[in-house]
């Protein structure tokens, strides 16, 4: 987003804050790399699609602390024995790190980073929160996206849920993500015009409603809309308003489907606009829909030509969040970078910087993902981070949402049906090196000491 | 929020501004009002708390269409048929109703309007969008946090839901509403800073790892925060971090258990921090908690003085999303209000401007709510709507966090027990007046014609 807002360095947590001071007064100099990945896949997913990567670079260029961010830092109760230097140092904080990411659209699995940054400690760790938030958001509406597109088996699958998304903003980075997901476009104006993605609306029952007379709203909907008129016809009651549209003569683009049930419905629809020489008008349908919706009406023989959906994609409402961490996985005090590992139970990490590995079978479908210290050598895969940022400045180019959907379509397309299914899919193939493996044994190794009791 | 990018026209869905092209270049001149409701609770509820006004009134006070805004729909291939008297009428466009509202914080329960809108239908209609999604989603989350307060039982619960909340934004909304449910405060630093509300922080398994050696992190954070540091015990080796502090001489505020099973851990840790003279270091504990894990935790003796809970809260994970709507109640054409309304298959609505009275029993505890038309009489109920804004200027008074978190709590103190357990809670009592029963059946038997067949 390009509003201020969105750039303040406030938008983190304050422990990113205590852990910055506390560097800052120690004068705990070093560099520190970080990954940002998925820990697990939600159970109702087989993939994920990357996405928001653009906003995380966009906020990485930007990140600032403004006059009125510092002073409330300083008024801080929690920061009142830190020295007048720390914030200082705050005043002309910029981000001048390295970052290394998955172009938005790849494919991503478990546990592999999708982005790595590798900055002045205190930089890589301001920046956490937001890289979060927005990377994994965006990430998660993609890759549920990605499965109502498939649901949908080429009818165009449209995004609604502006209106039950996560306040505004939310609205607006959900139509983008779905739309990287195959989606053909969204309701939300600003996601349009921001992002040049195209932009659909219908009417609203209220708009029948309140001429009261349901063929006088269509009517005047239709002098408004003569090409694109969507008529929404299941205010009162969903055959007799078709028969109104026939009646009057009406040519509209679609009608809508708003309740009821959807099979029938849409067949009986279907056979009286096509009985009344309107075989051009499409069928569109919305209303509680989602990839099991979808796919459940097309099985059933549901003439429908497009699916509006809204809260089940712009919430991920069955996996509404995806467990995005951000770990340490080097630090470089000058000598070259050494391992970290966090060995919590079941919530251990692989240190080093890593590379993730793409393989392919002989037919060109993706085969499995090798993950790899940087520097490993795999030749049978193709490496899936890039340099996104040096130096703080920004090397990948700004992102076109056409180019980025189409980069999309192509991964799923390598993807074999069976990692791709709505249920039951397979689990993709991702293994990590032995080199990765060793070296967490190695830490593990310095750090577990026979000391007190262990939880089992 | 007070960034520009939230108060953009734009934040909307596209069929509110073709519904508004077509009333306007077809000259229908009416007032119309809507009521925002959720219409029906999700299983795990049994309540919401009202929240989101103050944003919902900035935006209603400060949205424009700005000229890049105009430009972008004027070449919207949508809008091709759409007279050039429409968008100068866009250029000035400002919301000039009316909005009557609950406050913030006021128990809300199904099908009961929080907010009504009465303004030219243009308005009105434009507004739905950025009113439902602002709306919901704090309620959303304020409903949810006061479930898990209620769990924790008086000990501290503190929002750390930022980086899985949907987007930047998103975050600091969640952070408010759940301060609003009665959080201690939140981690999320632009919350605190814009919203007046506490912030609290401790350290990540990051900043223990990067010394590689843990107490020397430990001793380097005290040395920094001497009275609000929170040592993470959890990176390594839980039990043999609290011994490294306790032969460190370390006296930190509170250790954060944050893996493993906290039950069993923190019994232990108390113990040893007991023993050790650091009866005043409290625990703390995070990681996919909930309002059934706090319960659960405290039910078997866990030894914690305060939760951080995270995705849970700010996604409100179990329900992430409400069945928010905003539907058309009457139209004004100058001669008084015309009750309006929706008769679909299991989604009707009730007709007519509406107030919300709440009944109590003996004791002063609510025993049931009314919904009755405007101007109805109801002697023993307290009106819940009051008018927050007329012609367009605010009445209602800035909100003020701590005024509105103690509403909160003396409403939940009102809602008797069976009303708010976790689980298998009584539905409270709502019902609707006569006259709005009677006013939705005239309707239907103008609109429901014998036409066609029927859907079952």
């Amino acid at each position: 987003m390009s509003s201020p807002l969105c750039h303040s360095a406030l938008l983190t947590d304050l422990y990113e804050l205590t852990m910055a001071a506390a560097y800052f007064d120690g004068k705990f100099h070093a560099t520190a790399s970080f990954e940002l990945f998925v820990r697990a896949l939600p159970p109702q997913r087989s993939f994920l699609v990357a996405a928001g990567l653009e906003q995380a670079l966009d906020y990485l260029e930007k990140v600032r602390f403004e006059p009125e961010d510092i002073e409330y830092l300083r008024r801080h109760p929690v920061f009142q024995h830190v020295s007048a230097a720390f914030f200082d140092y705050l005043k002309d904080f910029r981000f001048n790190g390295e970052v290394w990411a998955m172009p938005e659209g790849t494919l991503v699995f478990e546990e592999e980073p999708l982005l790595r940054v590798t900055a002045p400690i205190i930089e890589a760790q301001i920046v956490e929160t937001f890289l979060l938030s927005t990377l994994t958001f965006q990430t998660m509406v993609a890759s549920k996206g990605a499965r109502m597109v498939d649901a949908a088996q080429g009818r165009g699958v449209v995004e609604f849920g502006s209106r039950r998304a996560h306040g505004a903003e939310a609205g607006v980075l959900a139509a983008r993500a779905a739309y990287i997901a195959g989606c053909s476009g969204t309701s939300n104006l600003e996601a349009g015009r921001r992002f040049g993605i195209p932009t659909f609306g219908t009417q609203a029952h209220s708009f029948v409603m309140a001429y009261g007379d349901e063929e006088e709203s269509f009517r005047n909907f239709e002098r408004s809309f003569p090409e694109h008129g969507v008529l929404l016809i299941d205010t009162y009651d969903t055959l007799a308003a078709v028969d109104k549209i026939i009646r009057a003569g009406l040519r509209p683009h679609s009608v809508r489907l708003d309740s009821g049930d959807f099979v029938e419905l849409s067949r009986e629809v279907r056979k009286r606009l096509d009985q009344a020489g309107l075989s051009e008008t499409k069928i569109f349908a919305s209303g509680d829909l989602d990839e099991f919706v979808i796919a459940d009406l097309l099985a059933r023989g549901a003439q429908i030509d497009a699916f509006g959906v809204g809260t089940a994609l712009a919430t991920s409402k069955d996996a509404p969040s995806l467990s995005g961490v951000y770990k340490l996985v080097d630090v470089d005090f000058g000598q070259g970078p050494a391992g970290r590992a966090k060995l919590s139970n079941d919530k251990s990490t692989y240190p080093c910087r890593k590379q993730v590995f793409r393989m392919r079978d002989s037919s060109g479908r993706y085969s499995g993902d090798i993950v790899a210290a940087e520097g490993e050598r795999c030749p049978d895969g193709e490496p899936l981070l890039s340099c996104a940022v040096r130096k703080g400045k920004r090397l990948s180019p700004y992102s076109n949402m056409q180019q980025i959907q189409q980069h999309a379509k192509a991964e799923l397309a390598h993807l074999a049906e069976p990692y791709r299914r709505l249920q039951n899919a397979e689990r993709y193939p991702v293994r990590f090196s032995r080199a990765l493996k060793e070296n967490l044994e190695q830490i593990r190794n310095r750090h577990i000491q026979p000391v007190g009791r262990r939880e089992s």
